[in-house]
């Protein structure tokens, strides 16, 4: 069965895949982008050095694919929690606490995206922008939503969702360096929940 | 008289160092830290390869306290504005158009310190998270004041605060990529101002 096999095959490839890309975010998380290395990578993956070339041209291109991932992973994460709900401040807080999750139990992740990552590629500019307009546009859909429904005061949803993807990173970047990130997580999502939930107005039920 | 003479030398010493250091502000801008050479610095500031190295051993030094001077100088701007003013509104709108105005009128300095630089050496992770300390203190100051008065609802200040500077980072950021930034800048300034003042619950006069 040529169909199966070759499936499995690529099934396996994927997994090689899969692999070399989560050993890279903890990889890249530890040393920095300029200091980790492709034998790095291929170490703490347990892969030849050939498989990363047979997959990647070169460290540069493995890094945009990963920012680019691991950009979609977090996106996907907070825009599902928060379309799961109907409310405006369930969409807020089920945002925050999806945000917060990931930052915790991932903090490589949250460390790629804001910190590692930034800057350290000119070419990444490009794609940090567009992941901002993203962000910022999972939290301005809810906020356009309460605003028809005069649930929050008039103002530039725009600028709001923009200052609350800020003020989200910070916090939560300030979190991950406690530590007692775990233990201090219920306390930081209710602060952000409340302040935001204030910072828009909200006066709806 | 070898005072004066020795006081003329190192006035002029010093100005060679802040042409360097305006002109690797530029050229990091452009270029971003990786692709900028010691050469591009060196052009730009009109001086001697010989002279860069008088200053700084290499790239890497001549960073660290780029960053570090970039940030007192914000961070004192701020600082400046708003102990200059009594009231909880007075002073947040004067911390945000101040840090508007940089960006607009200087906006290689604002992406030296939240884009640039981070990221970029492994070594800067520490001046980046006191560079944030100190923006959060600065916020914190005038809210803990505010709340001792009951003139903000209860509230974690720490977390407040560091909501309020993140956001303000997020929204100046895409201020200035905007073709018409100067235009655009009371605006921002507007909204900034209303948000924060919502998102701390303020009822005073």
């Amino acid at each position: 069965m040529p169909y199966r096999s070759s499936d499995k095959t690529r099934q396996k490839k994927d997994a090689k895949r899969t692999a070399m890309m989560q050993a890279a975010v903890r990889v890249f998380a530890e040393k920095g982008y300029y200091a980790a290395t492709i034998r790095d990578i291929v170490s703490a993956a347990d892969v030849a050095i050939g498989t990363f070339y047979f997959y990647f041209p070169d460290k540069e291109t493995l890094f945009t694919y990963l920012y680019e991932e691991t950009a979609d992973f977090l996106l996907q994460t907070l825009r599902q929690a928060v379309a799961g709900r109907s409310t405006l401040p369930h969409q807020v807080s089920a945002g925050v606490r999806a945000y917060v999750n990931i930052a915790v139990f991932e903090p490589a992740v949250v460390q790629l995206l804001l910190v590692g990552g930034v800057g350290a590629l000119p070419a990444l500019e490009s794609q940090r922008l567009r992941f901002r307009e993203r962000l910022t546009a999972i939290w301005q859909k809810p906020l356009d939503a309460a605003m028809d429904r005069s649930l929050i005061a008039a103002q530039n949803t725009r600028h709001t969702a923009e200052a609350i993807a800020g003020a989200c990173d910070e916090v939560i970047l300030n979190l991950i360096n406690l530590p007692d990130a775990e233990r201090e997580a219920e306390a930081v999502v209710n602060d952000l929940v409340e302040f935001i939930l204030r910072a828009v107005a909200y006066h709806g039920s």
